[in-house]
C-alpha cells in the first residue's frame, strides 16, 4: 500500500488534538496535517505558540476552515477532536461532502436513544442525524475491524469505555461472567481527561496531592460500556476517580465468574481473543498492568487475579488515555480504513 | 484532669512513629516523649538528624532501651511503632511489668488464628501470645471506646481497615447491607503507607505518575475488616492501589442494599451513628469526600452515592493514613485511656 | 496579655486567605475570625463551601462588608488576602476610620515611587495615598519589631523578599558582602504562589513534571529586596522561577564576599543577628534547609556553603511560601501589634 | 550508508541503559541491541522483567559477557552505562582488542588530572589509563564533530555540562562573556539523574513536594564545564538542585557581558553557532525555554533575557538529562561515528 493521504485536524490545541497532531506528523502514510480553525478563531497562528514542544519542524501553521480549502487540500480524512456539540453541527454536512471522518468526541458512539440522551443534543436536522446515528461505527478495532475499515463516520472510543471493554469483552462473550450478578469498573483516570481548560477542578494546587470519585453513577460512558459489551443498565456500575498524574488510565473490574473456571483458561482465552491484535497485551494471572508500563504507548494492557475459591475475578486493564484512549486509538482507526499496517506510526 | 503524663516512643524514625512525636510534643497532657533505640542501634542520637524539620524546639534525644530506663523516666504508656515481630516479642514483657501499651504494628489486632496466620508470628512463649491476643483491645474509638478506656494491650488499627470499617459499619449494624451478595472495597493509599523503606516500590521515578493495583485478594488487613464487621470471609472482597501522593486513603466501596432504602435515612443512620465522635464527619448524599479534605487531620470523612433505583450505593471514605490511619488514631486512643478530651492534641 | 481581639478578614477564598483564617480559628488571642466579601459578592455562603477541609468546626460564614458592620462586630484588626488595587481602595477608608490594617497584598509595601510604578497604581485621592505610602510598616518582624508594634497600616511583605531578605541582612549590614560585584537571588516557589486563579500556567498538565523561569529581569518583588536591603538596582538580580509543588519557597543567593571570613564567622553573624527571633533557624554551614524542612510551619531557614577558597558563599533559604511567605508572618506581625507572644498561634 | 550495525549495551537496567535500549530498537540503521550483564549477575533474564513497559516486542534477552561472546555477534559498538570505576576497567581491554566503545559514565570525560582526581579512580594499568584519558573525545557533537567521527573511545557528556556548556559556548567564543566576572550555573534536574538505586533520598515521599540544592561548590560535573569552555576555576561556579519531576535538567546561568551588545546580536550569535546543528534550538529573547518543552526529546533548548540596561544576561537552557544528557546523545554520537544521519533514530 503505497498511497499517502492528507489528513486535517479540527481541534488540535487540545490534548487529544495534539496528540494526534504528533502521531501523524510521524506517520509515514500521510502527508503534513491541515490543523483547521474557525473562521475569525484565529487566535493562534502555528501550533507552535501553543505547544512549544513542537517547535523546530518547519511549523504547523492553522487555516480558517472552509469545505473549499478541504476540497482544495486534496483532504481524505478529517479528524474531529472538538466538543461533540460541534461534531453534532459539522458532521452531516462533511459525510455528504463525501468526506470520511473520525470524531474522537463523544456524539456519535451511541445507538440508543436513552443513552444518549444525557448528551442533550439539539439537532437541526433531525433525521439526518438519526441516519448517522445509526451508521457510525464504534472504532474499537480489536472488536469490530470489519466494519472500521468500511466507516464513512467513525465514532472514536470514550479513553473509560475502552479500558473497561477490551478488558470484559472476552470472558463476557464467552460466557464466563454472571452478568447477573452486576460487574463492577472501578476507573481511575489522569487529568488530562478533564480536558485543556483552566478551572478550579485542574489547578495545580488542588489536584497534587489529591484523588477524588466523580459522577458515581452518572457518568456518561457507562452507555458506551453497556451498548458494546451488550449488558443492561442494572449490570454494570462505574465509577470513575480523578488520579494526580497528567495521563494514563487503569480500572480495576469486578465479576463473579458464572462458574468454576481456572486461571489457565481465563488467561488462554485473553490470548485468543486477543491474538493477532497488535494492540493488546495480555499479562494473564502472573502480573498486573501499571499505568506506566503504558504510558506513552497505544497498548491496552490486560491483566487478572483469580479469587483462592475461584469464584471471582478482578481484571485490571491500563492505557494512556491520550493514546489507545483517543488520539491513538483514531490512527489506528485510519490505519484500518485506509488499509495501512495497523501499527503504522504508533510505534 | 490536670495529669501530665510520661509517654515512651518506639520506632520514632519511621513515618508512622515521626507523626506521633510531633503530635505528643504539641499535646498539652503529656511531657516530652522518651525516644527509645535498641541498644546499640545508635546510628542517631537526635531525632532531628533524620528530620531536620523538628529543628528549633529544644531536641529529641534518643535514649538506649532499657526496663530501667522506662521505670525510671516513669513512662505511663509505650507507643510501638515498630515491625509486628518485634512488639510480638517485646509486649510480653511490657505488659508483664505493668506497663499501658499502645501498638501501631498489625501484632495484636487479629483474635482469629486463621486470619493471624498471615503473618507467620514465631511467638517464643505462645501461651503468653494467645493470653494477649485475647486480651489486646482493637483501638478503634468510634466502635469499642468503653473497651479502650481499660485497655492494657490497645491495637491500633492498621490504615486501610479504619477507612473501610468506619464506613461499613453503620449500615452493616442497621441491616442495610446485603452482605450475602458480597461488599466490595476498592482502596487507594499514598505512598507513606508503605513506609520509609527505600526500594524499587517506592522510588520517586518508579511511582510518579503511576498507579497500581497490589496484593489483590491477599492483603493482610483484609482480617481486620473481616473481624471487625462481623463477616466471613467470602463476603468482603479488598483491593489495595498505590497513589503518587505522600498520604491519605480513599475507600470506594460497593455494596447492595437489603432492601429499599432512600438516601435521606441512609445519611441519618450515618449521623446517628457517630452523633458525639468528634472524629467522624459525615458528608452524607450531597458531596463525596476527597483524600485533601482530610489530610493532616485525625478525620475520617464519609459520604455516599445511592443508585438512582435506590438498590445499590457507593460509599466513599477517606481518611490520612498516617494520622487517623496511624499516629492521630493511637494518640486518640491514648485520650481515651488516660481520660483527656478525645480531641486533644489533635486539632 | 489576657485581651481577645476581633480579627476580619477580606479575601478569605484564596490561598493566604484561607491559610490566615485556619491560624487565626486556632490562636488562642483572636475570636472567630470575620469573614468579609463585596456586597452582592455572595457566591459562597460558608468558607467551608470552598474548603471543605474545615468542615466540622461550626462553620465560617461570610458576611457582607460594610463600615457599620465592622464597627457593630468591634473588629481590632482588619487582614486584607485581596488584589492590590483592592488594598490602595480600601485601606485610606479603613484607617480614616480607626482600624488598624494588616494587608497582605503588594499595595503598601514600597517607599520608592519609581518602585512602585510597577504596579501601575490608580490612586483616588493621591495625597491620602502619599502619606499612607509613607507611614505604612513594612512587616518584616525580624527587621523592624518596634515599628510593627505601632503600625496603624501593615504591609505584609512579599514571599520572595522574605526569603532573600532575611538571608541577606546580617551579612549586608554586616559588611561581609562585596555589594558592588552584585548579588544573584535564583528563587523557586511552588504553584500557591500563582493564586487560586485557574489558568493555562495553573493546570495540573501543564506544570506536573515541569520547571520554568519567568519575569526574568521583571519580577515587582525586585524592589522589595533592594529598600528593605538598602541597595540600588544594578546590585542585586532575582530570578523567580515555578515548581511544580503546591508550596515552598527556596533561594539560592550568590555572594562575593567583601574581604575573606571564616565559616564560622559567617556562621556566628546569623546566629547573632537572629538570637532571640523564634521564626528563624540558622542551619549554618553544616546543612542546607530544603522545602520540605519548612513546610507547613513559620520558620524561615537559612543555610549557607562557603566556597574553598574563601571569596564566595551561596546562601540558601526556605520558607513556606503561605506561612512565613504570607498569613504565618501577618499573625506574627497581629502578634507584635497586638502584645501576643511572638509565636502564639502559629506552633 | 547502507550498513546495519551492531550495538552491545552493558548497564541496560539502569534509567540511562534503558532509554538507550528503546531509541536503539526503533533506530533503523542498528540491529537488535545485544544485552549484556557480568557472568553470574544474572538476576534478570530479559529487560522486560525490569521494565514491563517493552514487553510485546519479541524479548530483549540478557547474555553473559564475554569478548569470545562480543565478537561472535560481530559487535560494532560498545555501550557503556555502567558505574565510571566498572568502566575504567573494562574500556581499556575493550579498546585494545578494537571495540569501538561509548561510555556513559564520568570515567574519560575528563583531561586534566585535578579534575579528574575527584572521582578517586584506580587503574590498574596506570599508562594505559593516561593514554586513553587524553585519547578519548569528549562527545559533544555540536563542538566537536570532526573529532567525534574518528573516535575510538567516546566520553558522553554529563547531563548538566551538556546543559551548562552548550549554552555558554557561542557567547564565550564570540568574547561577549566578562569572564573575570564569574559565571553563576545555578542548575535543576529531575531525579533520575540520581540513577536508579532506592535510597533515603530517591524516596518518593522524601522527595515530593520537596526541593533541595546539594553539592554546592564540589560536584564533579563542574570540572568537565571548565574544560569545554576554557575557563579556570574561580570563574564558574556551578550548584546542581534536585526537582520533585522524573526528568529534564533547567540551568539558569548568569553572566556580566564584556561590553555592551544588543538581544539582536546575542540572538543572532546562537542561530549562527548552531546553524544545521538538529538538535539544538534556540528560543532567543522573545520565549524562554521550559524542561517540558524539551522533554522526551533530544533537542537542547537555549533562550535568554538581557538586563534593560544591557550589562547583563540570564540564560535558561533546558534537557532532558536522560536523553540529550545521555542515552540521546550517545546515539547522536553513534550517528556521527557510523556516519548515519546525526537525527537518525532520535525522532
Amino acid at each position: 500500500m503505497g498511497q499517502c493521504i492528507q489528513p486535517a485536524v479540527f481541534g488540535a490545541t487540545g490534548y487529544s488534538g495534539f496528540e494526534l497532531v504528533r502521531l501523524l506528523a510521524r506517520h509515514e502514510g500521510t502527508k503534513k496535517p491541515l490543523l483547521l480553525g474557525r473562521n475569525g478563531d484565529s487566535s493562534y497562528k502555528d501550533l507552535s505558540e501553543v505547544y512549544p514542544q513542537i517547535a523546530g519542524n518547519g511549523g504547523y501553521p492553522f487555516e480558517s476552515f472552509s469545505w473549499k480549502r478541504m476540497k482544495q487540500a486534496g483532504v481524505d480524512v478529517l479528524f474531529l477532536a472538538t466538543p461533540h456539540e460541534f461534531s453534532r453541527e459539522l458532521v452531516p454536512a462533511a459525510v455528504a461532502r463525501g468526506f470520511r471522518v473520525i470524531d474522537l468526541s463523544g456524539a456519535w458512539r451511541l445507538k440508543n436513544a436513552c443513552n444518549r440522551a444525557v448528551y442533550g443534543f439539539k439537532d437541526v436536522d433531525q433525521n439526518a442525524a438519526a441516519k448517522l446515528d445509526q451508521e457510525a461505527v464504534y472504532g474499537l478495532p480489536e472488536l469490530r475491524a470489519e466494519e472500521i475499515k468500511q466507516a464513512m463516520l467513525l465514532a472514536n472510543p470514550g479513553c473509560y469505555p475502552t479500558s473497561v471493554i477490551l478488558a470484559l469483552a472476552p470472558w463476557i462473550r464467552a460466557g464466563y461472567v454472571d452478568v447477573a450478578h452486576g460487574v463492577i469498573c472501578d476507573s481511575k483516570s489522569g487529568v488530562s481527561g478533564a480536558g485543556k481548560a483552566a478551572t478550579a477542578k485542574t489547578h495545580f494546587v488542588e489536584v497534587d496531592g489529591d484523588f477524588a470519585a466523580y459522577n458515581v453513577f452518572g457518568h456518561r460512558h457507562t452507555g458506551e460500556m453497556l451498548e458494546q459489551l451488550g449488558l443492561d443498565g442494572g449490570s454494570l456500575q462505574f465509577t470513575p476517580h480523578l488520579l494526580p498524574i497528567p495521563r494514563g488510565i487503569l480500572s480495576t473490574i469486578y465479576v463473579k465468574l458464572a462458574h468454576t473456571i481456572g486461571a489457565d483458561e481465563l488467561e488462554q482465552s485473553l490470548h485468543n481473543f486477543y491474538a493477532g491484535k497488535p494492540w493488546v497485551r495480555v499479562f494473564g494471572a502472573a502480573q498486573l498492568p501499571q499505568i506506566k508500563f503504558s504510558r506513552g504507548t497505544n497498548y491496552c494492557d490486560i491483566g487478572f487475579s483469580l479469587s483462592p475459591d475461584g469464584t471471582r475475578a478482578v481484571l485490571v486493564s491500563c492505557i494512556d488515555n491520550l493514546l489507545k484512549g483517543a488520539a491513538g486509538q483514531a490512527v489506528q482507526n485510519m490505519n484500518l480504513m485506509f488499509e495501512f499496517d495497523e501499527k503504522a506510526g504508533l510505534q
